[in-house]
């Protein structure tokens, strides 16, 4: 009887860390479908093939995930099917024009989603966090990204002013999504807000703290900030 | 000298080889980039989640390719790109509507490739053989499709005959793909009648047979009507 009181209590601990590694398998799955399209439309074969490999990385990535939630008694499926709209709005408000617009829509949009899942993961102190830092550590895309974009913004003031302006819609977009997920998943925010190194305000009953929210939303925008120097773009 | 002889021999030996094996190279590409766009549209998780590790092992196969391709002395991307626009007109002519289109559509033309590719790498006798025999023999694709398509089939004789007649109009472009392989690519016309068990005809000073020819043609042929077979589909 200890074991089964025991095993439905972790199960219930558990939930908050299957949101998350749930929301991190779509976001993979999501990516394999981008970078497998961004790579159908590459301008050269090179960067075709770079595109097809970081692709197939990401379903190596959504493997371990799935690992991971079935060893805590998950059902992958479940766990990522909650997150398949995820990425819907922001999809349909950010139609990228050209191949330039497309890289940086990746690169801004994967950005601010490994880095909220990374805040995320930072509420958790165990083989889910190893898992989902690691996961998320993949810097092979942005410096492709960095490669193509920071060269043809040097040479070309209006397609670097074009980027910038593409690139502040993106990150706008982007912390829109964080901000529906943060208030439609409590348990993101739990986690978000246990991660936040200022002690949890105990009086508001573990909900997620407004200062837990400015203190992400701060730290997204600094991060989104220092990649956008990195290509030579103002943020 | 003599090393550097025998290398040059080796080099020369080896083209009908490369050639090959870029053609599995940038068919192994392709069916990335088809895969994915089929997982993407998928109308369900689960096929999603198959076609995108269907997708992902096709990259996996490539590298493979890649490495062959290196160890002979060639190079990768140059051996691909010989081929890249070798399913243009096959794409131009069949635009599937649906899902069943699009999943028989993969299907039929994987079927044939797979086969092209197979007798051609009979006419060799090394470790490129077993690497193309073994690389193409993946038939996980191929029991999704049967898996989704027979049980469609069975309980809709409209759908039935739809489908066999896409399946005809199909495995026509496929062949036609083969039949200009074949005129356009010398090396793969050896190949193929080098892995044909009749005798070469010496007379022919090594180009392709027409006895060869249509071996091949019947033997696509055949394996195609096996396949439709397995659906339940006329051929």
């Amino acid at each position: 009887m200890t074991a089964v009181t025991s095993s439905s209590t972790l199960a219930a601990d558990r939930s908050d860390e299957l949101t998350l590694l749930g929301l991190v398998g779509q976001l993979e799955l999501i990516a394999f479908t981008r970078l497998a399209a961004d790579s159908a439309v590459a301008p050269a074969l090179e960067q075709q093939l770079r595109l097809a490999r970081f692709s197939a990385g990401a379903v190596a990535r959504l493997e371990r995930i799935f690992d991971r939630i079935r060893e805590l008694g998950g059902s992958p499926q479940g766990a990522i099917a909650r997150f398949s709209h995820v990425m819907d709005d922001f999809d349909l408000r950010t139609p990228s024009s050209n191949w330039s617009e497309r890289l940086l829509k990746a690169y801004v949009g994967y950005g601010v989603a490994d880095d909220f899942c990374k805040a995320a993961a930072a509420g958790l102190d165990d083989a889910t966090c190893a898992l989902v830092m690691e996961t998320l550590d993949g810097t092979s895309h942005a410096e492709l990204v960095v490669a193509e974009l920071a060269a043809a913004g040097k040479d070309d003031a209006v397609l670097a002013s074009r980027l910038a302006l593409w690139g502040r819609r993106m990150v706008g977009e982007a912390l829109g999504v964080v901000q529906s997920l943060v208030q439609s998943e409590p348990g993101l925010a739990r986690l978000v807000a246990d991660g936040e190194p200022a002690p949890a305000d105990e009086a508001n009953g573990g909900t997620y703290h407004i200062d837990a929210a400015a203190r992400l939303f701060g730290r997204l925008t600094a991060e989104h900030t220092y990649r956008m120097e990195r290509l030579g773009l103002t943020s």
